[in-house]
């Protein structure tokens, strides 16, 4: 996934939507979920892998320490459906503001 | 809470962004998630008052009628933030485009 790579592009214009792409990154990773899982105990979320991983080294969540296990996992699957749209709205949306802001370039 | 009252006004722009809006309301209600809660067995959220009720006249999900009750309904805060969040980034947005679809009024 190399979904990310536009993430220091975000015009100021456009500050609001930066917080909503931060939202939908996993805290382990920092990339845009990847098959998102929820620890139910405590509603935290993570790319499945990152946090089968962490798990096994550690079985807790990685934000708040709460205890958990694998089985504990719940896919959340509303999330890898955010991350979707997310992304193809931000194609339009940079292509909005552009449009918006394309002046003449300096001679 | 009169979020909602916007939802026309999406400008064919945004599309995508509207299908980011839309995930972002519970299928019996129909307005931004209000107290989120997840069904763990099958993924699908709603309202919390929302969901409660429908549990109380039939214990299944309302979207795929996987059996559920209230104690199995847990927080999915993630998408509370998202829908504050994209309540603000929404207002830019609307903000930003309409800035550059200001051209001058026809005489
Ligand atoms: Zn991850
Ligand atoms: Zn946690
Ligand atoms: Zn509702
Ligand atoms: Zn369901």
């Amino acid at each position: 996934m190399s979904l990310s790579s536009v993430e220091s592009r975000w015009p100021e214009h456009l500050a609001p939507a930066k917080e909503l792409d931060n939202l939908l990154r996993c805290g382990i990773c920092f990339d845009y979920f990847n098959i998102a899982m929820i620890i139910p105990q405590c509603s935290h979320n993570y790319c499945s892998l990152c946090i089968r991983k962490s798990l096994s080294y550690k079985a807790q969540c990685p934000t708040c320490c709460v205890a958990a296990t694998e089985p504990d996992l719940r896919n959340n699957r509303i999330l890898d459906d955010l991350v979707k749209t997310f992304d193809s709205a931000r194609s339009h949306l940079f292509q909005a503001v552009m449009d918006s802001s394309s002046s003449p370039p300096a001679a």
